[in-house]
């Protein structure tokens, strides 16, 4: 997670870039250009399934949008929480060809996949990376021993869970160098659960990016970053939103209500009271001042921990039919029950 | 759950008689005393622990209230979310003995009592009823093989947990009826994760009652209460919040902001807008309008699986004390780990 | 269970009627046909599959198996154990066809059917019934509040996991009746782990009875039976075998042993000390002498928590092909993930 | 694991030193003195808790024991497998003990000691490491962030499960090896569960050695060994037996039976027979051509998933208590629930 960055006129926490470049939109017209900044989208399955690629091309546009350059795919499917088998598939097919698209190219070789799932195992909405790293098929040690076995069409893949700071007492970008350091990577994949600003994100975006990772920033600390840069290979990152924390969404419903009242206030005195009410004051007033108490509360789902076994099996098969070339569709179910 | 039911101006889904008698009290001032109800509150622990009696008097307090005639007992304590072996005991006491006074009295044998866990074991904060269920210290079985065995100070308990009508495709309350004609119970304890109008109740407080269960009644269907009346035994009923829907927090922070802009308002025209705007108003608004989308959503803290089990340990060996007379708080640890 | 029932020379503990009926032919010779007795069998997917079906005739049939008059439908296959999505299919199919033969037939309404998920779910081994329990398509109470909503072709289906008597004190067989009094069933479909003889069995056979259970019978002790006669609706079992008793093992193991030695020591002294060592004293010297403490013990493989995800969702789909008349192998997959 | 070695006559699978020790005194007789090997044992609690410290002096030992130089202490008692928290907190005790006796020593500044637990987490019998690595007291991190808030007297610890190369893809060697150069540990403890003789000494013996691990060596792979040498720190391995190959077991079952017959055939033709039997012949013909499908299949108690509760809170809190010099018996359920 990135934490709180100031974007535009402010912006509480969102890791997708999607929401921030929605917001520098809807701050002036849909036409809009971010300058530095190239947005493409796409609809799929009659609108079941939407693809959009923001790719933040200079400093301009890094500027712009808080964030680093690089591409930012996201798939958005309400489809991803519910049970709809066939729409998983087409969500798992454009999912392949996104990381494949940011995947590095090798010669001869197969690469070298290490998958990294970031995350608490033992908070259900925080599981996605643990429940990924271990779904995916893994060929490294058996291409190790018996090269003569493997598949051709199979890469090299490896997967590790390194667990969170407060559960191993080890900054976790510590763990994934240690591992690296040994299994060499031609690319590191890093699955992750994302918090979301919009509460309709929850469990229905995938966001894609090649820009790296640092892990636990998202809980307030800015700890190593880790990128092709810091790390010497690619860093793919998938994520997805399954929280918004409280603070943010009642100061969004907030928001809404005044607008709301503004449109019906105009010409009144009142409306002068509420346009002034930014959106940070807001913010700060409810966290601070009237709600520290839920300052540690996270909204999901209900169902949420049905919603986990969705999304890691799409996550997971994803990064199989990217990775592993000679694999279908079909295949997958055989290593992944 | 008890649903929503109105009472004074409005109030959204509570399970909690102290969250309506704090909110009748608020409307007025504190010394007031509600028609047909009774309140002792107790401090304990210096503080670390409240414990308060509601006790409904006549159908003039059923009334007022919107709750039936009987005893609601309620132990407050945020040690109940923290790991706090000392506080726990005390918490373990202070519910064991809230029960007692609640259980029926038996002149000469063995009590035959039987906890229902009411929950979907599968979602996280409703794994209260399930987890206490496989925690007490179940007797009835060995009392009816082998009686010689059994020590004196041990009543006939028995356990078990109906799942829910989603899961089963059979009405709780059916499975429970059942389940009591065959084990002819004197007393039933049932256990339950509720609802909690206020953020900062979840997992900090205990509510013990004598009015009975109306299982699933909660999430909108209002079934068969099982009671004294229906059932032909007494029906304690057990309940810890651990969640808050998300439109009752949005609502109740509005309400909040509301407030705290209205006192700096005073003498404005704004202040006569505000005022108007009234509790419900907001609760409809923001259901209906503003954010159809969260009406799913709940919020729990992001260490609930944790909390779940301090929660379940306290709940089941407060029942264990209560029932098994001769057991000692020293003894409960060695059948309940 | 069934407990050990004396069958022919010994038979130490087995569930499965097709180990009593293929020992007994070991006897004798292959060509023999037991009295009271009918076997057939076919091999399908070029022998990954086999289907065998031992019907119990009459009460000479009682006497020689050691079991009750009944249909005794055996499916056995490797691929049980194993990652085959295909081969599963295939199983899910044969078992569908094997319940359905053995369901009461309905002129006009859906039938209504109560699925009994037996079993402790925290013993491993022993989790089979609950999850089947809890993966069939549930829908009885969809029918009964929203009738038009149902689709034809689905029948009424309820389930229910009535644990064991260890955990909730009540007698498994008083919970099912409880439960069958209130949902009325026409058919009951219990579900049980079970206990082969044969260290080959586990894991590969499902058993499908229509002769009634009796549920904790097997740990030892003979409760009241479950069956047509005593509930009054139709009782299909259908089991498989998970562990075997470590017992049985050593003594089965010792019996080969000595097989082996006999071949090798014909027309000599040794020849007449060894065959008079019955498998029944092997059997009581191990049990009590030799190894009392391992008569706790049970054997499985490693590898089981994954293996019992295969066996839940193969049984819960069967059933679900077998009871909706409407649904299709595709089908299923949207409401069992 | 340390695989099969050839010990004395014989001796199939076993990671305790304590079984080698024993087998080799009962060739000869109880007085009999292993040179190159010390052992001293004391009695504890009326007997129901031993203490056995086995020290390989020299190559001699080593030879002898087929284990290499270093202190081997058994702690024996079967209230580990049991509800019985009295004798669990006289284990702990004792268990920290033995630790602390093999710790390294540091002059001024608390230790940096790094918890491994080994293991994979998806198979009970295997899940001892993982567990307690998630309930040792880790504060490396606090130490780090904020020394001037930990407390005096603990230590700087930090605790990781690599998981198993099959779930990996990668050495778990190699995971330690990259996790330990960033970490940068005096000590590193590794716990694991082991594979037993003996049946009686499943889930009722602890070893703790200073000797170093071989992680994943007892599944058949000899793997680099991560020991003093090796990684530039002390290694302390502590493990419990979860469980017996079923092969050892059968074979050794026939070992006592043919003693058992010996003892009543002397003087027979007969017994000529039965002592050529040796017992490599036994374990060779069950393994090779009686019971080739039983060599996948392990013994283990029908309540390991209870047991493994007890066996990962004592291991975890001999470890809080044996690292953290300030902390006592009572201080350890503050932080491990």
């Amino acid at each position: 997670m990135d934490g709180y960055e100031k974007v535009g006129n402010f912006s509480p926490r969102t890791d997708l870039a999607i929401e921030i470049s929605n917001a520098l939109k809807l701050d002036r017209d849909d036409s809009y250009e971010i300058p530095g900044v190239e947005v493409k989208q796409k609809a799929l399955e009659e609108g079941a399934l939407a693809v959009t690629k923001v790719r933040i091309l200079n400093t301009e546009g890094e500027k712009n949008m808080g964030k680093p350059i690089g591409d930012y795919i996201t798939i958005e499917s309400n489809g991803l929480k519910q049970n709809n088998p066939e729409l998983h598939e087409k969500i798992i097919s454009v999912l392949a060809e996104a990381i494949k698209s940011l995947l590095p190219e090798k010669k001869q070789d197969p690469l070298n996949i290490l998958v990294i799932g970031l995350g608490n195992r033992f908070a259900t909405p925080d599981t996605l990376g643990p429940k990924v790293a271990n779904q995916v098929f893994v060929t490294r040690h058996m291409a190790l021993k018996e090269p003569e076995l493997l598949d051709e069409g199979v890469c090299y893949l490896s997967s590790f869970a390194p667990s969170v700071m407060g559960l191993t007492g080890i900054e976790t970008a510590e763990v994934i160098r240690g591992v690296a350091d040994n299994v060499k990577p031609d690319c590191i994949i890093a699955i992750d659960a994302l918090a979301a600003r919009s509460a309709t994100r929850i469990n229905t975006t995938i966001q894609i990016t090649n820009t790296g990772i640092s892990p636990g920033a998202g809980v307030g600390n800015k700890r190593k970053e880790l990128n092709e840069a810091t790390i010497g290979c690619k860093v793919i990152a998938v994520g997805v939103p399954t929280v918004v924390d409280t603070v943010t969404l009642v100061s969004d419903a907030l928001n809404d209500l005044i607008s709301h009242m503004l449109k019906q206030a105009e010409h009144s005195p009142f409306y002068d009271v509420l346009k002034d009410l930014t959106a940070e004051e807001h913010y700060q007033l409810i966290k601070e001042s009237i709600y520290p108490e839920i300052s540690d509360l996270f909204v999901t789902p209900k169902e949420i921990d049905e919603v986990m076994e969705y999304l890691s099996s799409i996550v997971a098969n994803g990064i199989n039919l990217a990775v592993h070339p000679g694999m279908t569709l079909k295949d997958i179910n055989k290593y992944t029950y």
